[in-house]
C-alpha cells in the first residue's frame, strides 16, 4: 500500500510544517468510528454535523444537530416521587444532508470492503473544515480517488456544504452518486450507562417536501415537542457531459443521482450546500419555513463553495486572534490545546439566545442537555475569548426564567430553580440527589452573569438581562437557607459538585457561590433601581439578601486546619483505596451510592472548586492544606475535576503535578480518556484546559472584578502566551521562564487596562509591560493521588 | 325494599346479637367495591381470596394468590446506577376458582341491573367465612334468591371452598350457572401513587389441562420468574333433576355449566372445592403437580363443605383462645380490634417457611411485596398469639439468606443485607435512599428472632435459623459502622424509618436496633459455639460486636433535653405547618424530598419507635420529653405511625390521646382513613392496633426477655382483656380501673409465669393474682399534633 501525494489539491492533507493546527486520522483509526465522528464534528452554535464518513456507513453514531431540536419522551420510575420530571428532552438529529454515496461499477464505496490504499481524515482548526482523501479499489478491482471537504459555516448561521470530488484511478469506471437528505436516520442504542443517551427512533413527521432538478426541501415535524425543521439542498454539478441526474423524493428522503462512465483524467465534482431552520410549530407554516430555507441555500451556492471557505477561514483568523494558546515545549499538548479552543469556538454563536450543551453539538451524550458545564466551565474561558458568546447562553438562561420560576414554585422554594438538565428549559433529570438537589448551579449561572459584566463592562446586560437572573436566584437562597440557632445562615440538604456525596448540609462550594450570588444581586438592585421596582424587590429583601450572606456558614474542621467539603465531612470514614482495583473505577459503575456517599470519597473537584471560584474566601495556607487533604481523596472520575485541581496545584506550587493535571484534561477527548468520547465531546473538560493554562500557569484570577495574575511556569512549557478580552481590549499575555509580558496589542493611545501582577498593581497601555517571574516557594511534597489514579504522566515535551 | 328474614338458613346473616365478632356489608357499600375486596378477603397464608362478588363483575382489583407466586418484570431507571435493582418480582393472581356466574331467564345476575332487593355480605370472624345473601329481580321481572358461603381452609393448606345457592322467589326460573376456574382473569390498572401495584397482564402461560364430568385442573407457569401453578376444582350438585351439568375446558379457562328451569320451593346448590398448589418450574413436572391438586380437591369433596366448615371453625375457635381482646366500653372498636386480629390469624401459616406480605395475600399493593412491617409490627404481634406463624415468617429470612449475602457482597457490605423489598428474596425496590439505605430491616429482623427466642424458649430455632441471622446482620453492621475519633461507633448515610429524612448519620432507632443485633448475636454465638464455629465465628470477632455495641452513637440534643432522631435533626428547619393545607397530605404526593429530607417534619414514629422497641434506653424524663418534642413533628403519613405513637402517649400518661392514636390505627382499614384499602389491608396498622392495646394500655415490654406490664387504662375503655403465650403458657391479663388480673386459665400445678407488674415481681402460678392500677401521675399538657393531624377524634363508646 504506498500513500498517494496530495500536495496541490484542494483537498489536501499534506503537512505544511506544523501539526499543531491541525488533527489527522487515517485508516488506522476506522476501527473508532464513533471517537472520531466527535472528535471531527464541525458546528456553528447551531448546526452540528458529526464527523461521520461521507457514505454514512459505517458509522459509530450518525448525527446532524440543531440547537435547541429536541424531541420529548416520558420518564418513568419504578418509585416515583413528587417533583420528579415525568418528561425528557432529548436531541434528535435533523434531517442529514452530509451524506454522499459513491458507487463503482455497481459496488458501493465502503471502507470496510476492497482494497483501501488511502485514507486519511484531517479536520483543519484555522480552516473550520474536514477534508478527507481516499484511494480505493473496489472488490472488482477498479480504483478510484475521492476527496472531500466539509464545513458548517461559523458567519452564515444555517450553511453546512460539503464538495465532493472523484476520479478513476488508471481505468475507466461507470460511477453512481448518490446525494441524499435522509431524515429519521437509524441510530443506534449503545450502552447501559447512565451517562449515554436516550435515543428516540424515527423522531420526525413529514409535513412538506419540494424537489426540481438539483435542489430540494424536506420539512418535518417533531411529534411531541412540537417543533418544525425545514432542510434544504442546492448543488452544484462540475462534471463530464456523459454523466446524467436524476432526481427522487420521498417523505424522509431526498435524493440526488448521477451517473456516468469517466475517463482516467477526468473528474466528477459535487458541491451540496444545506441550509437548516427549525421553530415551535406554531412559529412558521411548512410552506413558508420551506421557503426561508431555499433562498438560504440557492444563496450559498450563488457564492459559491470557495467564498464559503474564504469566509470561514476569515471567521476563525480573526478569533483565533484573541483564543490562540501558543504553548511551546510540548507539541502534542499545544495541538490539543488548539483542538480544545477550536471546539470551543464553533460550539457557540454570538447572535441570538442559544447555549451550549454539555456536548455541544457533537454527540448526543447526556441526550443533548445542557448542564452547569456551560456556565462552570465553559463560559468562564469564553467570556474572555467571544463574549458576545458568552452573552448569548446568559441571555438563554433569561429566556428560560419562566420555567426557572415554575419549577421554584413547584419544588415549594422562592425566586428560580434553573433545571440541572434540558433542552427546551424544564428539567429533565431522572435522579434528583444528583440534580434537583444540586441547586449550585442557580449560583454558577450568577457567578457567570458577574464575570461577563466584570469583563466586558457591558452597559445593557446588567439592566436588561443580568440584574433579573441574580435577583431571582438570590430569592431562591434567601428562601431556601436557614438561620440556625448559632446565628449562621445555613443550606441544608444539597449536592455540591461531587456527585459522590449528596444531601448534604453547608457544602462550602455552594455556600460561597450563594453568599457571591445574594452579594451581586444586592449590588446589581442597588445599581439598577428601576428593574429592582420592576421585580418587586425592596430595600429590606436586599438588606436580607446581604445578612445572609454575610452570615452564610463555612464549615471548617479545625482540629485538620482544612475546610469541610460540607458539614461534617471531615468525620466520615474514608474510602479503602488499597482494595480498589484500578478497573474499578468510574466507582460509580462498582459500587453503590450507599458506600460512596458516606465516605471521603470525592468525584470530581468540589472543595478545589470553590477555591478557585472564590479565591478571596481562603488564605494561601488554607489553599496549601486543602490541596493536600483533597487530592489523595479525588478519584477524578468526572471529566470536570482534573481542571480546577490543575489551577490549584499551580497555585499552591505543585507544578508538575498541575500540568499532569492540565494534560488529563486537555486529552480527555483526543486520547479518548474516559472512553466517552463517542457520545460527543467533554466541552468543559475542553474548557476546564485553558483554565488550567490561563487560571493555573498564569494565575490569573477574576473573582473581584479585577484582574490579576500570578504566573508561574512548570520546567515542561518554554513559553506560554494567550490572550483576554477585558472591557473591549484584546490583553495578550507572554510567559518565560524570566518574565512575563503584558500587552494591548490593538491599544490606540488612550488605551490601557489596570491588572495585578503578583501583587503588583500594572498599568498596560500602548506600550507593553514586562515583569519578573518570581521563584516557587518550595511548597514541600506533592500530595497524593488516590492509588492508581494519577493522571496519565507524560515526559517533558 | 324488604329485607328478607333469613335466620336459621345454612347462610344466615341475621345478628345473634354480638356485632363484634362480624364485618357486614349491604347493598350501599357495592360503590366501594375495591376496598370491600380487601376487607372481605380470606386466606390461609398460603391461599388468599379477594372478596370479590361470585359472580365476578363488577369488581375493584380481582385477586387469588399464593404466597410467594410472582412474575418477575423489568425495571428500568431514568438514570440507572450500581446496585440498582434491574428485576422485580410482582404478585400475579393465580387461576382463580371463585368465580361462579348465574343467568336468570338468560340475564346474567350483575348488582348494577335489575332491582337489588337484598344484598349482605357478612365476614364471620369465629366462623371463618364470608357469606353473601341476594335477591335480585332480574330486568325481565325474574327474581331468585342467591346465597353464597366462601372459605379458605385454615387446617388444609391448598384448599378453598364455595357453597351457592339459588332458588326462585315466586316463580318458575330458567337457570343457567357456570362455575369458573379462570386464569389471566384481567385486572385494572388504578393509579399513578408510587404505593399501588405495577400490574402484570396475562402473567400466565398454560401448560397443561384436564377436564372431566364435575371436575378439571389448569396448570400454569409463569414467563419470566419459572413458577407452576396448578389448580384442580371438583364439583358437587344438589339439583332437581331437571338440571343438566356441561364441562368445557379451554387454555385459560375451566367451565362447568348446570342449566335447567327451577320451580318455586325448589333449589339449586352447587358446591365449589379447589385445591391450590405452585413451585418452581424446575420442582415438578406439570402433570405431577396436576395430580397432586386433583387429589386434594378430590378429598376435600369427599369430607364435604359441612365437614371444611366445622374444622373452620374449630381452628379459629382454638386460636380466638389466645388471640382475641376484650375491650369493653367501645363496640365499634371491640369490633375493628377483632376483625384486625382475624386477618392477622388468617395471614401467617404455622407450618413451613413462607412469610407475611405487607399485604397479606388480601391485595396486590406494594406489587404484593415483604417490607419490614412483617418484623416490625406483625410479628410483635404473632410472636405472642401463634408463635409457630413467627416462626415460618423467620425460616423464609434464612431460606433466603443466599440472596442476602449477595446483596451485601454486591453493596460491597459484610454479611447478609435483606432486601427492602421482595417476593422471592431478592431486592426490588427502585428508590433507594429509601429502601437500601434503610438497613435497619436487619436489625428489626434480628429484633423479631430475638423476640421469639424470648418467648418461646424454643430450643432448636436458635440453633437452626436464628444465631445464623443473628451472625450474619452483626456482621454486616460491624462492617458498615465507623469508629470515629470521638470513639464512638457511628452509622453513617443510613435511612431510619421515617421516609420524609433520609441518608442521614447515626438515626437513634438504626443505632439502638444495631446495638441489640450486635449483642445479640455475641450472645447467641457463646450460647451454640457449634454454629459459630461453622459460620467461622471467633471470640475477637465476638469481642468487636461488643465492643461496638458498647460505643454505639445516640445523638443527644442536651440544649433541648431531647433525643436527635438522627445527628443534627433537631438543628434543622422546621416545617412550615401554618403553611400547609389539610389537603397537602399525604405530603409526600405534594412536597419534594428537598424539602421534606432536610426540615424537622417526621412521616412516622422514629424516634417513638425507638422508645418502643428499646425502651431500656431511655429514662422516663426523656420519653416524657421526646414524644413532648416529636408529636408535634410527626405528620402520620404513614399508617406504621399511630400504633407506636399510641403506646408511647400511654407510657408518659397522655391516655386519651393515646386512645385516639390506637383507635386510628385500627380503623385504618374499616374505615379506609388512608383511603388505600382498596390496594390490600394494612397487616402492620392492625397489628399496631394489637400493640397499641397491650403495650399502650397494658404496658406490656419484653426487651430483656422479662415480660413487664405497667398497664393503665383510658377513660373510654371499661375493661380490657387479651393473651399472650409466653413460654407454652397462655397468660390472660384482665384489666379494669381498678386492678389487673393475671392468670393461666390452662395451668397445671406446676405452671408459672413470672412478671412484672408495675415495677413489682409476680409469679403467676395455677392462681390468679390480682395486683391494683395505680393512679396515672398528672402528665401536664398533652403536645398537639401538627395542624390538621390530630387522629379522627372518637366519642367515648
Amino acid at each position: 500500500m504506498h500513500r498517494t501525494a496530495t500536495a496541490g489539491s484542494p483537498g489536501a492533507t499534506a503537512s505544511d510544517g506544523d501539526e499543531s493546527w491541525r488533527i489527522r486520522r487515517t485508516a488506522a483509526d476506522l476501527d473508532r468510528l464513533a471517537e472520531t465522528e466527535s472528535i471531527f464534528a464541525l458546528g456553528n452554535g447551531w448546526v452540528g454535523w458529526r464527523g461521520t464518513l461521507d457514505e454514512g456507513k459505517p458509522y459509530g453514531t450518525p448525527g446532524s444537530y440543531l440547537n435547541g431540536f429536541y424531541e420529548r419522551r416520558d420518564v418513568a420510575y419504578p418509585e416515583d416521587g413528587y417533583g420528579f420530571p415525568q418528561h425528557s428532552d432529548t436531541v434528535v438529529s435533523a434531517p442529514n444532508a452530509a451524506l454522499i454515496r459513491l458507487w463503482v461499477d455497481g459496488e458501493p464505496l465502503d471502507v470496510r470492503t476492497g482494497t483501501l490504499v488511502t485514507h486519511e481524515r484531517v479536520l483543519d482548526l484555522r480552516a473550520g473544515v474536514l477534508r478527507r482523501e481516499t484511494v480505493w479499489i473496489s472488490p472488482g478491482g477498479h480504483g478510484v480517488r475521492v476527496r472531500s471537504t466539509r464545513l458548517v459555516s461559523l458567519p452564515r448561521r444555517p450553511v453546512a456544504a460539503v464538495r465532493y470530488e472523484v476520479e478513476p484511478l488508471d481505468a475507466a469506471v461507470e460511477l453512481r452518486i448518490c446525494s441524499d437528505l435522509l431524515a429519521n436516520e437509524h441510530v443506534p442504542e449503545h450502552s447501559d450507562d447512565p451517562r449515554a443517551a436516550s435515543v428516540v427512533q424515527d423522531p420526525l413527521t413529514a409535513e412538506a417536501r419540494r424537489s426540481a432538478g438539483l435542489d430540494g426541501v424536506l420539512v418535518h415535524r417533531t411529534h411531541r415537542s412540537a417543533q418544525r425543521v425545514a432542510v434544504a439542498v442546492a448543488h452544484l454539478v462540475d462534471a463530464p457531459p456523459t454523466v446524467s441526474t436524476d432526481g427522487d423524493c420521498t417523505p424522509d428522503r431526498l435524493r440526488l443521482t448521477l451517473t456516468g462512465r469517466l475517463a482516467p483524467g477526468e473528474r466528477l465534482r459535487l458541491t451540496k450546500f444545506a441550509a437548516y431552520e427549525c421553530t415551535p410549530v406554531a412559529g412558521m407554516p411548512p410552506d413558508e419555513l420551506a421557503d426561508l430555507v431555499v433562498a438560504e441555500a440557492d444563496a450559498a451556492r450563488a457564492d459559491g463553495f470557495d467564498a464559503l471557505l474564504g469566509a470561514q477561514r476569515a471567521v476563525l483568523s480573526a478569533a483565533w486572534r484573541t483564543a490562540d494558546v501558543e504553548l511551546d515545549g510540548d507539541p502534542e499538548l499545544q495541538q490539543a490545546t488548539r483542538f480544545a479552543i477550536f471546539h470551543l469556538l464553533q460550539a457557540g454563536r454570538p447572535d441570538g439566545d442559544r447555549t451550549i450543551p454539555a456536548k455541544g453539538l457533537t454527540g448526543n451524550g447526556y441526550d443533548g442537555h445542557v448542564l452547569w458545564d456551560t456556565e462552570g466551565y465553559v463560559l468562564p474561558v469564553l467570556t474572555y475569548l467571544a463574549p458576545a458568546v458568552a452573552r448569548s447562553a446568559l441571555r438563554w438562561r433569561h429566556a428560560h426564567l419562566p420555567e426557572a420560576r415554575e419549577r421554584a414554585a413547584e419544588l415549594g422554594l422562592a425566586g428560580a430553580t434553573f433545571p440541572w438538565r434540558t433542552i427546551g428549559g424544564r428539567e429533565c433529570s431522572g435522579y434528583w440527589p444528583a440534580s434537583t438537589a444540586g441547586l449550585h448551579l442557580n449560583a454558577d449561572i450568577a457567578d457567570a452573569v458577574l464575570r461577563y459584566v466584570a469583563a466586558t463592562g457591558d452597559p445593557d446586560f446588567l439592566a436588561e438581562v443580568g440584574t433579573e437572573l441574580l435577583v431571582e436566584t438570590a430569592r431562591l437562597w434567601h428562601g431556601f437557607g436557614h438561620r440556625a440557632a448559632d446565628g449562621g445562615f445555613h443550606l441544608y440538604g444539597v449536592t455540591g459538585p461531587d456527585e459522590y456525596t449528596a444531601l448534604v448540609d453547608d457544602n462550602v462550594f455552594t455556600n460561597l457561590m450563594a453568599r457571591r450570588n445574594l452579594r451581586g444581586a444586592a449590588d446589581a438592585a442597588e445599581r439598577h433601581p428601576d428593574v429592582a421596582a420592576r421585580l418587586g424587590v425592596q430595600p429590606a429583601e436586599v438588606a436580607g439578601w446581604r445578612d445572609a450572606a454575610d452570615a452564610m456558614a463555612v464549615p471548617y474542621d479545625h482540629e485538620r486546619g482544612v475546610h469541610q467539603q460540607s458539614a461534617g465531612f471531615t468525620g466520615q470514614p474514608e474510602w479503602d483505596f488499597a482494595d480498589t482495583a484500578e478497573d474499578d473505577y468510574p466507582l460509580l459503575l462498582h459500587h453503590p451510592y450507599l458506600e460512596l456517599y458516606r465516605r471521603q470519597v470525592v468525584k470530581q473537584a468540589d472543595l478545589v472548586l470553590a477555591m478557585l471560584r472564590c479565591p478571596g474566601e481562603f488564605t494561601a495556607d488554607e489553599k496549601a492544606r486543602n490541596v493536600a487533604y483533597y487530592q489523595p481523596r479525588t478519584v477524578r472520575d468526572s471529566s470536570l475535576s482534573a481542571a480546577p485541581e490543575a489551577v490549584l496545584a499551580a497555585e499552591v506550587g505543585h507544578l508538575d503535578m498541575a500540568y499532569d493535571l492540565f494534560a488529563e484534561s486537555v486529552l480527555q477527548d483526543l486520547a479518548d480518556l474516559g472512553d466517552k468520547t463517542a457520545d460527543g465531546l467533554h466541552l468543559a473538560s475542553l474548557a476546564g484546559a485553558w483554565l488550567a493554562l490561563v487560571q493555573g500557569f498564569g494565575g490569573m484570577r477574576d473573582d473581584r472584578a479585577v484582574l490579576s495574575f500570578d504566573p508561574r511556569l512548570p520546567d515542561r512549557i518554554d513559553r506560554l502566551a494567550f490572550h483576554l478580552r477585558w472591557h473591549g481590549h484584546r490583553l495578550r499575555v507572554t510567559l518565560t521562564r524570566e518574565q512575563a509580558r503584558y500587552e494591548l496589542p490593538d491599544a490606540g493611545p488612550e488605551d490601557a487596562v489596570e491588572l495585578w501582577h503578583h501583587g503588583e498593581r500594572v498599568r498596560v497601555g500602548a506600550s507593553p509591560v514586562t515583569r519578573p517571574m518570581p521563584p516557587v516557594p518550595d511548597p514541600g511534597p506533592e500530595p497524593p493521588c488516590p492509588p492508581g489514579r494519577r493522571p496519565p504522566r507524560r515526559a517533558a515535551g
